[in-house]
């Protein structure tokens, strides 16, 4: 499961009350918590949890108040500002001290453009509330945290933020042991939740609260609660210890790994955790002394049990923070871990550096951390820094040319598809039938981009013998598949492939012509990186199975096929199965010609012979068969700010864009989309004058305004080129002799067929045909 | 003028929007702008200020946020939980790099309790916006510093956040050097305006805003605003120098005063600098090296500004915060300056403690800074501490008995005095006259309960030939008045006089009659101090002279005779001119009887010729006139905890209540008011049986709840005590001979007189005479 449902389902389990607001990428929380209570769910009390949808984030956080003080065991989910308009509320939660967890899966702040994506800018903005704070770095910790959170709550009055990196973690796939009521009946103690349904309001024993107070005791009042706070470290502490004696998954406030006499030690907190212990062992198996200390509790800041953790040989400790604030002398989590250094170090205190990674998911590898150790080892390490970003404006970021990623045990397969073509979904499945046939460890994350359907998906599937700990993309796969052939021309998509790596290839070409239509590009890296190259006419043979567009399946069977992770017929079987549970609901026929498609995939799979030069070397001019050349993203007559920025964006390679690129304030130029000329259309519409009515239906419809339609006097087409198709038009208000044309610009269709859809016009020879029709983009872009 | 109006005064010149929503104590500063608008008033570029009142302060941030983006020049005014409201929109304001400035009157955030007075939880949960913040340490400072941030976030595009103490600096009245408009045009730069401008939306250059961004260009976006708040420190330095050129006052990033080779220093920002400065100068008077370091740009945190304000010599530093943070292992700026230090000093740093003070307005007062002082001293010093409270629970609160408050070159005034009586209005008049017509110094400090309308007010008035630094209440006053006799039966009014102070009382017994009506306690208090007490019957006074219970004006005459701040003549005319000016719009009736006031009061003031001795000590039994006790608050047989802490906080004492006492997370006992007893009234309503036509409505009307009728069988009558007042009554639902009595609870009445304004039943031979009429309640409590 993800991490979303690995906190949700504790969550469910442990509430009355769910009041929910969705925000990406907490809302699938709230939707399983919706969905479990729907199908009449039960918590640990046999109770179905009451699900409420409020209309903000402000409104959860008001209900959520409003249930606790009425003694019911409630929680909700949020992310980014979703947790901002909490604040209020929260301050008063946790000054009324009232055991409650909001899970949150930590997302970016919008500032100078919104940002879906994980961060730990939101937790942070949380941290003055007066919440306990506990951070899981991975799906099984989201689970695991999830119970820790609920029992440390109860146990001690103080509301806990539970959080995980969005999407890293909240939507990563893997493979966990799941607590079962057991477990949770062991940690949530009985008498503590009599005791907080005691402390609920009711007519029979009247209180009074949320009253003013005035000067003479509100600050008495305020540290009234101190004690409640100075116990919350040993509670949880407890609670680790409680649930380390059931599961055997031994966790503590701050985590160490590495070498016992490190002299530098990174301190992190969250997804990041796991490339940085890779980064670890990998410079300790080469000799060198490094250290991990793994934030678990953040709030209240556990300060004893940091300097317990840290060897006492440390001298250089670089602390990183997921979060910017602009502003203050440092980033939250490093002044923090300053302060307790200054404070509680025995003797001469080890350099304390910082540095910031990560913001709104970039990537943040082991070659990362790495570069940060080396950082660390030389004579004047630098006392802020950046990581994973080329900054040549203030000139924080550190270099990562020397630092390369620690080899993986895990198999590495990366899959390249269009949104909506299924190719995530077969991924899942795949993934999730590995987790559950085999004995590996397994890890799927999805990348999509945030213009959805039709556009770029990657796929990218770690498994292997050992515990997955790489939370970031895989960068060197030793499987690549690219389910769009026209994908080859847009993007760099073998970059990823490592030397001798296998690549799968759905093909609109028999195998014969394949070569030929591979870019220059491709067949030189084929090549140069002695790849194994298998082919497929994935997309004629769901056709011609009846599954239209649909190649799904057909590319998931051949993967199997390739991979070799389980036994090829054994894992057709599995699919089969699979097939048959996911479309049970369309019906037998559909399941049926699903397994015939993998049957046929299997037959239909070809290893691609491979020349040994590439076709041609000749740059542009003539362009025959065989000097097919990558898309330049951008026509070089685009304004610079659009070749220099937004080419790059659209080529995939934004992440290597210098600071000095962007926008200091987010503002960009308008009008720049008419520059990004997608191409991705396998088969566009194609119209044919001669059936045409003249309705006007084609150009209205479709979504990506692709179409236009135009009436214009006969006189306008002295200069067209040859073949421009026109036809006779006729109306009141044009002159006599006027001429209509309908024209489809292929680089900015999706090829979604709406057109084809809508339009009237049939060939009375062939009821089939329409005057608009699809066919293959490859005859028709030019 | 106050706090609030010496900001808002630059802000509404500054601005082409206002977008506001009242929260105290930061209303007055949208109610000035709104009124300034209406009157017409224009801002520098001749236009009037569009001022936007909204639905929340949520709305008010985004039409900032809105405006902004247009181009116009936009401010807002906020507090508490407004500011959490405006977090989302100003994250994004900074983020797009926006110049404006929010003007904060520091409030409490609601935790356990609500409070509406000051701290800086809220400001301090908006640093991590990326705003820079400014901290105005007093009035002077709201005022110029008002002006700094609208010129540094101009020149920097790094929006700001302008703070000062709510209720301490924001209504401190202050006699200040105003800013006139060519100080504003000599900071506030054209150019920089139009580069605002510039910057704003319009369909003639039309730019993108507000996108989304994905990771691989997020973080070097995020990145690319570093210079801009590298800039900040220099840019305020420089706006600082200017505005010295101009006016002579001169600040600093971080301002330093005391002993050059202090060892020992306080790092403090805010109102509470004032009592700092006094503790350091009369520590430094005898003998000591000690040092204050005042904040005044707190976001981007000027470390080096820091480090080079503070002395090397210095071994010790501890600094305060005005805000905590729950399970923070510091409270904010405590982390700040740890982190500057632990990076920035040269050689072995100074040991670095941090303390809270003043939460909620807490007093903090020389004494407390005294205290910090001598911890300091201390072999080992507390790192962690309290100060202002008794902390019997976590034993943080340092002991203030060693350390006593230095003498003040000001002469203190304090009046007591009730809502709605006149009395801080009054002394607004007072402090202003002073303030205009002398060279003095002056300062104003009004203190109300928050049970509004009918409680007690206490004024603290302070002028003097120095500048006055003393932002706490008065505690040794040179001059007591007491506007209402009755509230020396309960509470300690004199406890706050000086010995040989000069005492005011309004009496209302002719002076022959007034030594017998003091309390014990009061006669004791009277001679020990050796006090000069004068009398006035000022409410008869104002009666005959038309004034109804209005006695401030008489009292106003009273206090300038006595001070003797200004020839007694001309202060005489000053205060007519005053009520002439404040009372003109009521008609020339209503000044000339203020003024026929004004004149019997000089005649009326009469001093109280005082025994030898208190009149006796014979502690309660029977209670012959001479030994009238202070009422005890409450009634020895409510429960403990109204005894223990409501009666002590009824009395005046809440802040001599330890942490103990008080509840850990807000929740009170319920129906405690009835056992607190004010007994505010003067004159209360008196029943006439004979008149009554039992209509009811006297105790319909009543808003205290302090008349209750009753109908009942004569019967019930056997053991009333003799002088129980019934009349007969009869009814269909009744039996027959039935009896009804209304009673008043004399000490719940606030004397308002609307049952009397309601009661129908006139005497036929006195037509002002009702069946419920006022008469003395000294007469009719027992």
């Amino acid at each position: 499961m993800d991490g979303n449902e690995a906190a949700a389902r504790i969550a469910h389990r442990l509430s009355d009350v769910c009041a929910i607001y969705p925000i990406t990428p907490a809302s699938p929380m709230g939707e399983h918590a919706d969905a479990w209570s729907t199908e009449g769910q039960v918590n640990l009390w046999g109770e179905v949890p009451h699900v409420i949808a409020m209309q903000s984030e402000a409104g959860a956080a008001g209900a959520l108040h409003g249930a606790l003080q009425k003694g019911a065991l409630a929680t909700t989910f949020t992310s980014s500002q979703g947790l901002l308009l909490m604040l209020p509320n929260m301050f008063k939660i946790a000054g009324e001290l009232t055991p409650t967890v909001i899970h949150v899966a930590a997302r970016t702040i919008a500032t100078h453009a919104l940002s879906i994506f994980g961060d730990h800018s939101d937790v942070m903005a949380a941290r003055g509330t007066g919440w306990a704070m506990l951070c899981a770095s991975s799906v099984q910790e989201a689970h695991d945290f999830a119970l820790v959170a609920h029992a440390a709550t109860l146990r001690t009055r103080v509301p806990f933020i539970h959080f995980f990196d969005g999407f890293r973690t909240s939507h990563e796939l893997s493979k966990i042991s799941p607590l079962d009521d057991d477990d949770l009946r062991a940690l949530v103690s009985p008498g503590d939740v009599l005791d907080h349904r005691a402390r609920g309001l009711t007519p029979e024993r009247p209180v009074l609260r949320g009253s003013a107070q005035n000067p003479d005791v509100f600050f008495q009042a305020r540290e009234a609660a101190n004690p409640f706070y100075d116990a919350v470290p040993g509670e949880v502490s407890d609670v680790f210890d409680e649930l380390a004696h059931r599961t055997g998954r031994r966790y503590r406030l701050v985590e160490y790994f590495g070498a016992p006499d490190a002299e530098h030690v990174i301190v992190v907190m969250g997804s990041g955790a796991g490339a940085v212990t890779e980064a670890v062992e990998s410079a300790n198996a080469s000799g060198r002394k490094v250290g991990v200390a793994v934030i678990r509790l953040y709030r209240p800041f556990p300060s004893a049990a940091l300097l317990d953790a840290l060897p006492f040989t440390a001298r250089r400790i670089a602390v990183l923070d997921r979060t910017k604030e602009p502003g203050a002398p440092a980033d939250p989590l490093h002044l923090d871990v300053s302060l307790a250094i200054a404070e509680g170090w025995h003797g001469e205190p080890p350099l304390v550096t910082g540095g910031r990674y990560g913001l709104a998911s970039k990537e943040f590898t082991a070659a990362h951390a790495l570069s940060i150790l080396d950082e660390l080892a030389k004579p004047e390490p630098r006392r802020r820094f950046t990581v994973g970003i080329v900054d040549d404006v203030t000139w924080l970021s550190l270099p990562i040319d020397g630092a390369s990623a620690p080899p993986s045990s895990a198999q590495q397969s990366v899959f390249f598809g269009l949104g909506s073509d299924g190719t995530v979904g077969a991924n899942k499945a795949s993934i999730t039938i590995i987790g559950d046939q085999t004995d590996l460890w397994v890890q799927g994350y999805f990348v999509y981009d945030s213009k959805k359907s039709g556009s770029v998906t990657v796929s990218h599937l770690r498994f292997g013998p050992d515990p997955i700990r790489s939370t970031y993309l895989i960068t060197e796969a030793d499987f690549v598949a690219c389910h769009q052939f026209a994908l080859l021309r847009q993007m760099p998509v073998l970059d990823i492939a490592r030397h001798g790596a296998t690549v799968l290839l759905n093909s609109p070409y028999p195998i014969s012509e394949v070569w030929d239509n591979l870019p220059m590009e491709v067949q030189s890296q084929v090549i140069d990186k002695a790849l194994d190259v298998w082919t497929i006419e994935a997309s004629s043979i769901a056709r011609e199975a009846g599954l239209g567009g649909r190649i799904n399946t057909v590319m998931q069977a051949c993967f199997f096929a390739l991979a070799g992770v389980i036994p090829r017929d054994e894992a057709i079987a599995l699919i089969k199965e699979s097939v048959s549970s996911t479309y049970a609901r369309r019906g037998d026929a559909v399941v049926a010609r699903n397994h015939a498609a993998i049957d046929r995939a299997l037959k239909g799979l070809e290893r691609l012979p491979v020349p040994p030069h590439a076709s041609g070397s000749k740059p542009s001019g003539s362009m025959p068969s065989g000097s097919i050349h990558r898309m330049a993203a951008i026509p070089s007559d685009a304004p610079d700010f659009v070749r220099d920025v937004t080419a790059r964006m659209i080529a995939g390679q934004g992440d290597l864009l210098p600071v000095s690129a962007l926008p200091v304030d987010g503002t960009f130029p308008t009008g720049t989309a008419r520059w990004e000329k997608r191409g991705l259309a396998e088969r566009i519409p194609v119209w044919d004058a001669d059936l045409c009515i003249d309705c006007g239906k084609c150009a209205i419809v479709c979504p990506h305004a692709a179409i236009r339609m135009k009436a214009f006097p006969e006189s306008a087409l002295v200069d067209a080129p040859a073949g421009f198709k026109t036809k006779a038009y006729g109306g009141k208000d044009l002159p006599a002799r006027s001429r209509l044309t309908v024209q489809v610009a292929p680089d900015d269709c999706t090829g979604c067929g709406i057109c084809v859809d809508v339009c009237p016009a049939r060939s009375k020879s062939d009821s089939s045909h329409k005057s608009i029709d699809m066919l293959p983009a490859a005859d028709h872009s030019a």
